[in-house]
């Protein structure tokens, strides 16, 4: 598939991905994809990353539920980063980090301290033990 | 300064930097920074990032114009990514790619094609041949 590419993947075949819940725009994770994992995104329209720690593919809330529904995959001007406009399933907020908060980006640098300004709306033991 | 130990630096010494406009919470561009670039961008208040291609600091809107004034930086649940939260400067609307876009993603993908559906603001070559 021709569009895939034209992606210029990194020496280990991944592009960088930020995932972007497309009706609060916050930018909710960033994970990696490999040629596999975006063709069955884009065949899916929902959002397949490759788990760099566990060396497989990673359908995005296989264990949590928290399901992504991609609605748009954009690329930008160097072709090397992908923006995934999603909706975040599972949760009313959605829940996209493995903290339970909404955000993997909750931690803000205020005094010279990394300091965790978003609240965990699940626990995460009942998120992954069911 | 601890806030930058925490940070899980790649190999190179690098961390993948997201910068997000905090007016319209669009996503402008990625990039990266080592440490010196993040440390001048929090002392700054202005993005500092690590050119991979020139292998040099790289202050941006140094050429352009197109400063990116930082309101928050945030970091994620591996602290191995960094999202700032930035006002565009140089332009209005503002101008983060080089193409003479708002955003380096303007590309979307479409019936398999990447397709660009974001509109250039300003020539190029009147962006860096000043």
């Amino acid at each position: 598939m021709e569009w895939l590419d034209q992606i210029t993947w990194t020496s280990d075949g991944l592009v960088p991905v930020i995932a972007q819940e497309a009706t609060s725009k916050d930018v909710l994770m960033f994970a990696w994809m490999n040629r596999e994992a975006l063709a069955r995104t884009a065949e899916l329209g929902e959002a397949v990353y490759w788990s760099r720690s566990r060396g497989r593919l990673w359908h995005k809330g296989e264990e949590s539920g928290h399901v992504q529904k991609v609605h748009e995959i954009r690329l930008d001007c160097d072709n090397d980063v992908v923006l995934l406009m999603i909706d975040q399933l599972g949760h009313e907020p959605g829940i996209a980090c493995h903290t339970g908060r909404h955000s993997c980006f909750y931690s803000v640098l205020q005094d010279g301290r990394w300091t965790p300004v978003d609240p965990v709306l699940k626990d995460p033991a009942s998120i992954y033990h069911r």
